[in-house]
């Protein structure tokens, strides 16, 4: 049987867009993976009938609800007295949660208030959640073989609960389906091209494995989603069609699960014992920063030369001024000395470069805002791209980088084009 | 009267935890400048049912409900189709969206498709919101005096079509309450102690002025909130209460409303007409991605050398191959070097330079990971700072480069200390 789980947030502050919620990104991923189908999540305000009428909804939909936010110590919180109110349950002092609150004070060198030792009051149809990392107690009740779970909505309060004690839990009191997950990682193609190019092959897909696309900034994702009882089984079957997608999506597959393009570009330069230097005009070191981000770049990165004038093209390039003058900085002849001039400069196996227009102004009718020039050097060779992209400064720079990385990801996987 | 909004967040993969869904805190927080109440935030699934019930709910208790996602030209995109059976609606190709869809791929030297165009079918009950960034059209649907809106889950599509479209329209719909926002931007100090610093200046505030700390990395902002019915009269409440918090709160307020710490430093450049180049090492090229997405930046920028290995140091920007040797590339010694360095070599007024441990590996005893070096040399003097951050390489990286471009602002308004 599938269970189902609703997530329920309690917080005027995540209405009003001064904080981002990310508790639920975070659980539902958790969930996800014991198999627990999360199939709601709301958020309301610290408002009574709201939270009533939010409650009374997921009991009716949901075998399990977990809930955050609304425990502390201030008049302005009102899931424990609302909870107790909703199970009909009378407020009793926990001696056991009275001593983790004073010893979590103690340990701080603090003494603890008596605003904080009200904490340890608790309904006494609940079972108390330890809290190791804060003194406001989680809540886990039970009603119908239906669980309800309050907890802190304080990140690091809320994840130690689960880990330790509301996960275990949940794996005890229910029978879970085995889901088996894998994420295909494509780039350079977009959603409804890579839907039309694997059409035959999702319209085979057993039903017991589902599909779905994930489009983020120049990137489509595909996750397939296997459902049953046999985690080897739904792992082979899950594997069998992946392998017969590859050829059909290939060359835009770049990687799996937790791959992005600058971590797959740091394995195979590894791999391939290669270095790498980026020369970068319009992307203005974005490239460096993505490449950076991945631990150990240091092994592989030289760094990057961000040209954001032409004399710098002209002395730290090695760009002839002549090029500049004939042909301009936008250019397929300036790009191919910058990729060349930064390899030489920086002294490495291969250069990337970008030149282009990001906008919002510097456009012309020959060259308009978007107008972007790539070109990867490994001293034998350039490859150049040109691209005209939109009139959004942000996405322009973020699609010249993505597109830089995702060119040299083809040229290290021997798959461009 | 208050007007309540609702926003439904459509897509598996919200559920499944695999994406985090940050539209609508950045929704909530538009609907809040304009007076509008969200009271509930709701996300399910690409579920016939569950999506049914939840617009059901939605159109029962709020004035306006914003739908986000399920609008792909795929099979697994439900939301299109719901809302014409939820509105009771005939479905008509809408001549002018495809005009729109066809002319976004054409702008981007691509041919359209069948789904593609399929995109431009329409509920002939709405009203077409235009995408001036994708190609799935906004629908926009009205029944008993409340607004039902559905737009795409990508970010920069949603957020132009709320902008273009959307916002001004629900302010010519809506009788909305008079707000004047007033942002005040800090940097470099933490919440509790900013709030102890303007604690007497807080606790006068008149009541129909509120404050709100809005915490984000290395900085936090003040948001003031004026409510009433004449906006003149609002403003100048809200101007002398600036007045009187900036002698407090100096010198740590570094701009306001829409300011950044890279807006407000190309501001000053341009106004002072100095020019400046950045050597970079732990931020990996982020303060020059950071400088370089304010629009003009090339007016005072000169580049960057993100020198991610030593030789590089030694090469492109001067370091003595001495100095790195007696005291580290992550030291004082070296650190004004590589600021010396990169100001002489890219011929500027002021050279900004970082060198640090971002981590995970690479600390040691004497320099563990998030130590940090940053340095601004004028030609007259360099400023040092040394920091010591957390074990977080991306956390590092982002407080580096947030910490350097402060460094730079309170040089530029003579307000470091």
């Amino acid at each position: 049987m599938q269970i189902y789980a609703e997530l329920l947030t309690i917080g005027d502050e995540l209405l009003y867009g001064q904080t981002l919620d990310t508790n639920t990104h975070w659980m539902s991923g958790q969930l996800d993976q014991l198999g627990i189908k999360v199939i709601r999540k709301t958020t309301v305000g610290d408002v009574r009938e709201e939270m009533l009428q939010a409650f009374k909804e997921a009991e009716e939909r949901a075998h399990i609800t977990l809930i955050t936010g609304g425990l502390g110590p201030t008049n302005d919180d009102l899931t424990k007295p609302l909870l107790a109110e909703f199970f009909d349950s009378e407020m009793a002092m926990h001696p056991e949660a009275q001593e983790e609150v004073s010893r979590y004070f103690k340990s701080r060198g603090r003494e603890v208030t008596g605003l904080n030792l009200l904490q340890a009051e608790l309904p006494i149809k609940c079972t108390k959640i330890s809290n190791h990392n804060g003194t406001a107690p989680g809540m886990w009740f039970e009603r119908n073989g239906r669980v309800f779970v309050s907890m802190p909505g304080v990140p690091h309060e809320m994840r130690l609960m689960m880990q330790e004690t509301v996960l275990p839990k949940l794996q005890q009191k229910f029978a879970l389906p085995v889901i088996v997950h894998r994420m295909i990682k494509t780039a350079g193609i977009g959603e409804s091209f890579l839907a039309e190019i694997i059409k035959t092959w999702e319209d085979q897909l057993p039903a017991h494995i589902k599909l779905a696309y994930l489009p983020s900034p120049a990137q489509v994702k595909l996750r397939l989603t296997a459902t049953g009882e046999d985690k080897t089984l739904l792992t082979t079957a899950i594997d069998a069609e992946v392998e017969k997608l590859l050829p059909l999506a290939h060359p835009y597959v770049f990687g799996f699960d937790e791959d992005t393009l600058e971590s797959i570009i740091g394995k195979l330069l590894m791999e391939k014992d290669l270095t790498l230097a980026t020369a970068e005009s319009c992307t203005g070191g974005n490239i460096a920063h993505l490449i950076t981000s991945v631990p150990g770049a240091s092994a592989y990165y030289q760094g990057s030369i961000v040209a954001y004038q032409n004399e710098v093209k002209v002395r730290m390039l090695n760009v002839n001024q002549a090029t500049l003058d004939a042909h301009g900085a936008v250019s397929e002849q300036t790009i191919i000395e910058m990729a060349e001039g930064v390899r030489k400069t920086l002294n490495t196996d291969i250069g990337i470069a970008t030149s282009g227009i990001a906008g919002p102004s510097g456009g012309t009718e020959e060259k308009p805002v978007g107008t972007v020039w790539i070109a990867l050097s490994d001293g034998e060779q350039t490859i150049t791209k040109k691209y005209l992209m939109g009139k959004n400064r942000d996405w322009n720079i973020k699609l010249s980088s993505f597109s830089a990385l995702n060119l040299l990801q083809r040229y290290l996987n021997g798959t461009w084009k």
